[in-house]
Formats: structure tokens, C-alpha cells, sequence
């Protein structure tokens, strides 16, 4: 450690894709941010030893592990950062939080709503710090949005729109894994839409009321090995009507067949003094149209949201340079590491389960076919 | 009438933004095709003597009126188009078909299901060429998105996204006109979603149930005089799942309260192998992305819909001039005058009929709070 | 004519695009605005009888010819415009003035410096009416560009940036025709850059120096019948620095060879206190930025230019809507016909000619490779 | 050190916001790529002792220093890197070589040509290592732009057009600093336009002529301190033409004067089969137009240049989630990185030398009004 400046133990849970853009983030947030502690990178852990071993060493771990109960109960790890399949998050937490441990669990929280209830009853009773990996919150021009909703630059809120469009099960010819596997993967919904509802909710308040409908238009894949065919037991695209708490009504897709759309995300509000639209396609931007002013300059404004003034924008680079995806992992370690030891972090677990509560009421209504009731939080 | 080249009379029935809009389909109309025949304007009718002589002057039309039965039953009319508010459609047509006119009609076709069906039985007993205005199929880059999807473009289409967004009802101080009232100014649902139902039906197919929510902002208005309040009995803003014969699913939103969208349309098809979308703001291009293209070159392409070899583009400027809202009125009045007198027209009023069956089911939909089946047309 | 509103009697010389294209403003002009006269099309020129005579017959022209001169001369004809190739202009011109004619020239002027200044002399000895075919300068984004630049929403122009990119030449299998050869199509610098040049000083005053390049890639096309080779005498492609008086500086390119770019043209202006931004391909809209706007909604501002109170618009269609290239061609017509027949009519043939003294000080300065003054107006 | 995995020690010479940018770039790069040996930060130099002692701590930096010919020095330092105003990057650039240190040099290579060929003698002399930060040439839309026209995808290049517009310098009312200093800030042509120089001439070939203009608007700025003016000495705005070695043209148009424009850099070529374009803006796309399609497909398209087979991609993220600028920094660090300790690097010193060489004709052009001869490299 750094004299002064205490370490913090990291263990990352799961090796893939998700892990490598938390360890950016552990990586880099140190650069951005004065902060009062170093995250250290102490031990990763995954299934296969070797890949583990090969990963970890890029990734600067200082150790690794297959055995993911020995990482967590560590004396030298402080914080038990979850990247695994969603399926396995709730008993991962748990044993996190019996450990004492600050969790940082990826979304969805679990795959089921039992799981969810369970893992925040487990942190809660620890008594551990937690959050929950909502990334896009932390994005410059997000948090902007969100910001300026706030101040009543939209007026009262009135409609919401949030659509993300994906190709990632675009080819009925690619295998089953473990994201077509309802118990494993959750679901489309979940997946993707946790981020939508996430920001609704943040943006906008409380859903009350859901309508959806769901497909899967590849209803069985090919196993990876031999001929064998196995049924696809996750949403492969929903679409949902929603009501909010008082009279505000919203749209919601999430699809993952949608050709040459890679991860399109958009998220639009209305409200009686003026409407902003945030794509992700252009994430440095958010479009903002006021009625007060003039008939004369009548349309949307570009604002590029890297000015200083604007979320987390001081932290990173001139106005106009652009920052990207991870620089919403960037934000995130440096905003939880910040407020180490004693918090609060946010958003926490309760937080995914509430998401994952409107998710489920989701899912519920496409099975049923009617509107669905989400309890209050 | 032009040696072998015979005048078609036209009666305008309205006299507001679409009477225009149709006057100047028929004044363009033979500038850009080699017409068989030449429309003559005989007669506007509205409702205020001295500003329909005004417009009607303007226009170009030959006579004006305000009592349209008269303008209906002249002689030297072979064409009655009608572009009154919906609410007076049905007693139109049936007047029309009855004085053995030819109709063109703009949609929405009634505000009534029963006055729709009507409408249809008036002109099919009469045996008169009867078409409805649903103009937006004739834009370039529109039919081209149809032809593409017809020769497979995208394969088999799996999700349909439909969204008109505009703020004519933004301001909650307007005061309350024909718009407002239910009985006269039919829906939002049908003023702007008939366009949005008739595009999704037209390339992908029927829809077979449906799911929707509407809301009213601004449930009463002041009068235009005096102190008193009415009630608005429209929809402001309406959101729809879609259920199309076959595996298809949609979305469909329509909305006049979205401050700074003065009218945004979009459609969108995915289907197994490509994505088509197309966005009113850029009328000119399709956006398309094929799934069978390398990854080298992923992403989408903009078509520019104005080459000769597109849709109705040879008619019209060199590529990359543009066309406007106006050209739309101006190719369907080229079609329809080429196919005079014997037809076919369409689509027909059998198309507005159907297109209002499924309006009405929306708007059933969203009155209980449950799925709607829309009957097979 | 129609009581109390006389007619215009038009003879257009040339029955290409351009004609159409004047035709198209002349039959909508008096629809969209309450035009004090109707103009009737007379009489169109052609070369080839029998194309003329279809193309007069779809345009709507009551007589056709190939004897321009008998044309110009007709008691019935009021307005001689001229849509051939430039190399023809002028010559026309001369005999419409000294016919008593008012005068509509389609731009560049003519294709040689001696026959703009004797065209300009024509019309001025003869005292006609008179104007040059820049109709750019009346679409509804571009002319609320130039009245925000007076008005001083962007401070003191600083920088002037132009460009106009189409592939009209791309082909260099494309055979030679009278637009290659500099007699009679004059250049690219003119073809293209003369409503660039127009602009430039429009908005921002006199261009005082220029200095220039240009390139022919494809030196020698094949003749459109035989085996033979003929020289192309026009640039393809031209670019320029421009001085203009004050300290204000500026950027020119015009290209007919840039593959996938139809007709691509954009201006923009940085002023002391902002900028504004046009580009034809979104020809409805005009970005804007004011440096005077606080941080927080740094960016620039998409200006639907279609609101009542925008030049232009409160004629044509609702807001959103979207107009066209044809709109500037009616909206000419509707000027010019409005000013019938005391004018003044702007801009005339004294612009023609000026623009055409910087097209050619551009010509030269390539030619000989060093900066080029223009002469004063 | 990590086992089997040496340590390569890096001074950082200035502590602004390109030390920090470089800091990330060495941070985050070993996450990114399976390096053969980890970059250690061991010292930064800055001219405010406090000042460098936070920024190094925060950059996590080992030391930090005032004097940076110490740590030029220190055996622990392998590779020096220069990111001090370019006025003094030559001397620093010698001393480096002078220590057997390999050496990374921020653009522009120095504020005079003199000093830069004594900087490439230096490095050449001592046989180090070297490398000029033209950092954009490893984004990889950028990159793929390069390898696309090397593939002959738009056939042999005829045209290039290059901007790059910001306001840095646009509030009259900001104080004198060094970037108005010619000799310490080298010019906006050296500043923004090596770049664009740089992108030219590794895309397309060698310019061999230019002919430019320069402007400063503000010629004297208020100092920071007291009432006294300064004359500002760099030009605020440059533009040029520009003629490759063969028949290309181009343009180039660098400023710091344009209002609303935060850094807004773009590049188009154009060719004999295709159209290429870059706007920094969209920094993950590129827009492609190939001849050779079939004109029902006539456009553009929009490469998201991110899946696996793009240079750098699969270093990143998924597809669709977007780099910024910081990824810019990582890529060429992880490329000079694992070319330790045999190289090649690139681009080296004399590509910076070679830029400045052309940069240094705009600049003469420019004073001396006439078109430039640049010196073969």
C-alpha cells in the first residue's frame, strides 16, 4: 500500500467479458479520481484454471483461483465484485456477505425473484455495503439527463420510451449456451431491460402497472457437441406497455434478433415543458427540446455532455475528445471506492431487486397475457 | 378539356391544410407523369362563404360552395374527395356513391366503426372507384421499404416498431376544437396510428390482436369563448403491442404531447436476415442492414430512395435533390388519375375499413385493460 | 385569364430538367400563395420536335417550337425564361430583352465573362425585368440562415466554409456531351460553385481575393457514337481559399467526382458569437450554436426550418411535413410573380454576373496558380 | 516486477492533461493486451512542485520531480515521454537521446523545423527508439479508413478533405497564455492540422504543394496578470490546398475560432471506386460508399467499426458499446509496448519531422501568399 493510502482487496467472481470491464475500471479510476484508497486486484476467480490463470495475469491479479468460497473469504479481500452468470449470483452473495464482505454484484441480480429477496436479505443482515451494476447510470450523459429531469427542464414527466435493440441471438445457427437457459442466463427481460427499467424508475418513479408480450422466434439450438437439440427457454424479444405511479405512461423493448443493431439503446422522455432523447449510438450526446423557448429556433438541441459542468465530465477529457463504454465502469469504481469505507453506495442490491420486481411482473404479464400489478417497493 | 386528353372533374369537400394539400397533388400531377387524363378543380365546399371563395380562388378551383351535397351531385364532377374532419366522412361518401362519384377519401375513414362499414357498403353497392388517403405509402423511399421486404430483403419479418410522435396538444392552454371531441375528430389513435396500422398491415401482414393504454393529459379544455371548460374526449398519446398472424409481434405508439417532435414518424421491420428503418425527419433515405454481408462492413447502409430504379424517384428530381411531404399527394394523384376510369384504385376504402378495425380494437384494448382481438378482415 | 387577375403568358426556352423544374414552380406557385397574377406556359423551346412537343404536352404548355427566336418574339409571351445550357444564354437573353421581355436566366449566367457583361447590358439598356436562377437562396433553412447572420446571431463572420460533392463524373466510361465541354457548359466552378459563391456573398459580403485548384481526372471521354476521343475542357473538381473584404476567410470545393455523394452541398459560417450550419442533405433543417448559451446546454441546435414564422414556411405544410427541392422553384416563381410587374426582382442578372466574376477569378487563379483579385461590383 | 514479465520504466516530462491521457494509456493497455512486459510509472516531471506531487500521486506515479533532466537520467527511466508545450520538446527530445533513453513525443514534434531535425538526429544518432504521439491513426475507424484505401476499396484516391474545427479559442476575452506564443506553442496549423497532415499523407501519399491562408482574430490578448497586452503570435485559423505526389487533390482547414464546435476533426477521400469518411464526432463509424453497388442500394453506409475483424476491436468491447479517446492512448501504448525492446515503432520521430515539413510550407504559404513546394522526405 501506498503510505497513507490503504489498499482495498478486490476479488472478481467469474472471468469473462463483464470481469476484464470491471478490472478497467478498478485500472483506471485512480487516474481520474483523487481518491482516498487504491483498489488492489487480489484474486480472480474462474472455472477454467488455466484461462483463469492467463486472464488474471493480464488483468493484473495478483492471484487466481477456481474455487470461488476460498476467494471470497479471503482476509486480504475487502470487496467481492460478482461477474458471474447471473444463476449463480444470489449464492455468491451470500457467502460474500457471511464473510463480511462489500459486494458488487452485476445485473440482474439473480434469475429468480426467491434469489433476489435472498441475496439482499443477506447483505442487509451482514450489514455489508453493496451495489448493484447498473453502469449506464454513470454515463456522462445519463446522469445528465436524469440531472435535468430533476430540475424540471421536462416539466412534469408524462411519457417514457426505452427501447434496446441487439443481434446477439440473430443466428438461429449459433449454439445453445448458457444465455438460452432461463435458470442460468434469467431472460432477455432481465438482461437487457434491467438496465431500461433501472433508468425508468430512477428517472421518472415508481412503475405500478405492466403489459407485455414475448417471442422466441428459435424456440430450439442445436447443442454445442453432437446432434442434439436443445429447447431455448429464455425471451429472445419482449415489449411492454407501462404505467407509472400518477399519470406517466411508458414503452419498453428489449430484443436480441435484430439485425446489424448492436446494442442500440435509447431512452426518451416527454414532459409537458420538454422532451430529452438519450441514444447510445451517440453516448457523448443528449438532444434536448424546450416549449419555452421561441417558435424560431423550434427543434431539439445536441448537447454534448463533456463539459465540465456536466456528470463525471470534469474527470475525463477535453470537451468534444469522447469517452466510451468503459468509462462507465471508470466511474463506477471511483464513485463506490470514494465513499470506502463507510458509504453509502448506490445503487445497492435492494435496488436490483426492485428492477428485478418489475421484471418479473414483466415476464408474468407476457405468460399471462394481461397487465400485471408490481408490488410497491 | 385538351384535344384527347379528357378533363376529370374534382369536387374538394373541406376547405383546410388537406383540401390544399389534395389541390396540389392535382396541380402537379400531370407536370410529372404522362397523364391520360387532366384533373379540372369544379368546386370547393366549406363551411365559411368568404374564406372558401378565398381559397378556392387560390386553389385554382373554377366554383365554390358551402353546401357540399350540391358540389357532390354536379355533373361535371366525376371525382368527390373528401378532406372534411373525419366525424363527416361517412354521409360524404354515401352521398357521393350515391350520385355515382368516384371517392377519394382521407383517413382516418370514419370516426365509427359502424360509420366505416357503412362508408364501404355505399361505394361497393354503387360500384364507384373509391380510394383512401393514405398518402405516406407513396413517398419513395416508403414503397421502397415495402418492395424490399416483399423480395425478401430481410428475410421473414419478426418484429415491427411504429412510433408517430408530434406536440400539436403540448400546449395544455390550447383551447378546445372538432379535434378534441371524439365524435368529430375520431382518435389519436386513428389520425395518426391509422397511417402507422396501414404501413405495418401493408408490408408485414394482419395484425390479430392487440394490447393497449391511452391517456388524456389534459382532460378538459377551455372553450374558444367565454369561461367554460369541455371535455376532451380523445386519447393525447396511445401505446400499442402488436400480435400479427404468424410469429410477428409490434409496437406501436402515437402521441400529440411530445414537445419539439412536430411529426416524427418511424417504422422499422427485423426480420431473420435484415433490418429496414425509415424516419420521417429524413424522408428521402431507408436505412437497411443485411445480415448475410461481411462483418468487415457491419453495420447499416442510408439508401438514398431517390435513383430512378426506386419508387416513383423517376418521376422526380435528379438523386440527392429531395422530395417533400407534397410529393406524396402529388404521386397518389398521378396514380390514381392514370388509372382512370377503370381502376384498380388503391388502397380502397376496404383498406380504410380494415385499418379501422384495428384502431378501434386498440382503442377497445386500452378502454378495459386487455388483450383485443381484431377480427380477420 | 381569370377576372380581375391577369395572366403572365411564359415562354421557357430549353426542355431538359431544368425546364421541368420551372414548369413544376409555375403550376404550384398560385396554390401556395395569393399571387396577384396566374402565369400561363405559352410556349416551350426545344431542339428535337417531337420530344419538345410530349414534354410541352406534360408540362402543360399550350405550344411548342424548336425556333427559340419565334418563341422570345411571341405578343402572348410576357417572360422569356431560359433553362438551356449555359453556352446558350446569353444570346437569348439578348434577343428577350431587346424583345421587351422580362428575363428569368437559369444560372451560372453564361459560360464566358464577354457574355455576362453583354447579357447584363441587354437588360439594362432594354430596361426589363430580370433574374438569375438562384434558387437555393429561397429554401426556407437557407434563407433564415442568411436572416440570422443579419440579424447578428453569429456576431461577425469570421470563416465561411463551402463545399458541393456529387458524382455526376464519377463514371469515366460516361461519354462525352456539351457538359464537358467549357463552351458550352461553362465549369464545374461555375456549374456547382456558382450558388456557393452566391451565398458567400450574400451572407457574408464581397469575396475580395480568391486562390484556386482544379483537377480533371478523366482528361479524354469517348464520343458518344464512333470509336473517338474528345478532350474534356471543364474542371471536375475545384477548390479555393477566399478572401473577403474585412478579415473574414473562407473555403470552397466543388466536385463532380466523389463517389456515393448525389448532391451534397453545405455552407457554414463562425461567427464572433456563433454558428450556423446548413446541409442539403437534411435540407429542412439549420444547426445553430450561440456562444452566448450557457455550458450546460453546450452543443448546437437542429432548427426544424418549417415553423410559421421561418421565411417561406407559413406557405407550404405543417411543420415537420418537409418540403423538397421543387419548393425552391415555387417559391421563386411565387416571388417573382408577386413583384409582377413594377419588381424589383432579386437576384437579377447584375448578381449572375458578379458571382460569375469570382467563378472566373477562381477559373484563373487555377489556371495560373497564384491568388486572383476580384474585381469591385 | 512481475515473474518472467520485466518492468519498463517511463518518466513523464509535463504533468497537463496529455501527461494524464498518457498515464491512462499505460494503465489501462496491459489490461487490454497480453503485453510481454507491464509499463511501471517511475516518475513525472512538472514545473509546480505541488502541483506535480498530487498529479503524481494520483497518476500513480513512484516519484516526481521539478527538474526533468534528472529524471531523464534515473536508471530506472527506459522510456521518456514527452508531453510539455511542443516549444520545448526538442531539448528534451536530446537529452533522452543523450541518456540511451528510448523517447515518446507528443505532436507536434517542436515549434521549429530546425529543432525538429535536431531532435531525429538525436534519436537517430543514439539509436533509440522513438515515437511521435499522432495518437487518432490507432482509433480504429481511423485505422480501418487507412487499410480499406490500401485494399484498393475505393479504387486510386483523386480526393481528400480534412477539417478540424474547435472554439478553444473563440472568447476573445480568455488571457494570454503559451498556446499564443509561436516559439513556445508552435501554431494551430502544427497543433490541430499535424494530425490531418499526418492522416493525409499515411492515407494517401506524399503532398508535394500546398497554398494556404492564416487569420488571427484576435491579435492581442489582455495578460493574465495586469493591464498589459500581448500580441498573440500563432494564427487562430488556417486553410490550405492541398496536391498529393500524382493527380490528388485535397483541402485542409484547421481552427480554434468556431463557435460550438468542441473538437470536431474530420476526413473524407475520395476515389475512383469509392468514398471513405471519418467524423470524429461518431468516432466508432465510418461511411463507406462503393461505385460498384447496385444503384438500388445508392448511399452510404454506416461501418460500426468495432466487431473482431477491425484493427484494435477485439482488444475492447462488444460490438456497439463504443471507445472514446482515452482508447486512442491504450492502443498505442500497448502497440510501442509490445514492440519492446526491438521496435519498430511507429510513427517515429522523422514521420513527425516529415509532418512539420509540410506544416512549415502552409505555414510560409500562408505569409507569403503563394502556393508552397514541400521538400521530399
Amino acid at each position: 500500500m501506498t503510505a497513507g493510502r490503504p489498499d482495498i482487496g478486490i476479488a472478481v467472481i467469474g472471468s469473462g467479458s463483464m470481469a476484464r470491464a470491471h478490472a478497467y475500471g478498478y485500472a483506471a479510476a485512480p487516474l481520474m479520481w483523487a481518491l482516498p484508497a487504491r483498489p488492489r486486484l487480489v484474486v480472480l476467480c474462474g472455472r477454467d484454471a488455466a484461462g483463469t490463470q492467463r486472464t488474471a495475469r493480464v488483468l493484473g491479479f495478483g492471484d487466481h483461483t477456481t474455487d470461488w468460497r476460498r476467494a471470497v473469504e479471503r482476509a486480504d479481500v475487502d470487496i467481492v465484485d460478482i461477474c458471474t452468470p447471473p444463476g449463480v449470483h444470489a449464492e455468491v452473495v451470500r457467502a460474500a456477505a457471511a464473510a463480511g464482505k462489500a459486494v458488487i454484484c452485476e445485473k440482474p441480480l439473480t434469475a429468480s425473484l426467491a434469489d433476489a429477496v435472498a441475496a439482499v436479505d443477506a447483505v442487509t443482515s451482514a450489514g455489508v455495503l453493496n451495489a448493484i451494476g447498473f453502469n449506464y447510470r454513470r454515463l456522462p450523459a445519463i446522469a445528465l439527463m436524469r440531472q435535468m429531469i430533476a430540475e424540471g427542464k421536462v416539466g412534469t414527466p408524462q411519457l417514457w420510451r426505452s427501447t434496446w435493440l441487439s443481434d446477439e441471438f440473430s443466428d438461429a445457427a449459433a449454439p445453445f449456451d448458457w444465455r438460452f437457459d432461463r435458470e442460468m442466463g434469467a431472460s432477455t427481460i432481465a438482461d437487457l431491460g434491467s438496465h431500461l427499467i433501472d433508468l425508468a424508475e430512477w428517472m421518472i418513479g415508481p412503475i405500478t402497472e405492466v403489459c407485455a408480450q414475448s417471442q422466441t422466434f428459435t424456440p430450439y439450438r442445436r447443442e454445442a457437441e453432437g446432434d442434439g437439440l436443445t429447447r431455448v427457454s429464455v425471451d429472445e424479444s419482449s415489449s411492454a406497455l407501462l404505467q407509472f405511479a400518477g399519470s406517466a405512461r411508458g414503452t419498453f423493448e428489449v430484443s436480441k434478433t435484430c439485425v446489424r443493431h448492436p446494442c442500440d439503446f435509447a431512452v426518451e422522455v416527454n414532459g409537458t415543458e420538454g422532451t430529452l432523447l438519450f441514444e447510445y449510438a451517440r453516448l457523448n450526446e443528449l438532444r434536448y427540446g424546450a416549449a419555452a423557448e421561441p417558435r424560431s429556433l423550434y427543434g431539439m438541441r445536441i448537447i454534448r455532455a463533456e463539459d465540465p459542468v456536466h456528470p463525471y465530465a470534469a474527470h475525463w477529457w477535453p470537451i468534444g475528445q469522447g469517452i466510451g463504454y468503459g468509462a462507465s465502469f471508470v466511474n463506477t469504481a471511483a464513485e463506490l471506492l470514494a465513499a470506502w469505507p463507510d458509504g453509502p453506495w448506490e445503487p445497492d442490491l435492494r435496488t436490483g431487486l426492485r428492477v428485478q420486481q418489475v421484471c418479473a411482473a414483466i415476464e408474468s404479464s407476457a405468460a399471462d397475457r394481461r397487465w400485471s400489478r408490481v408490488p410497491s417497493s
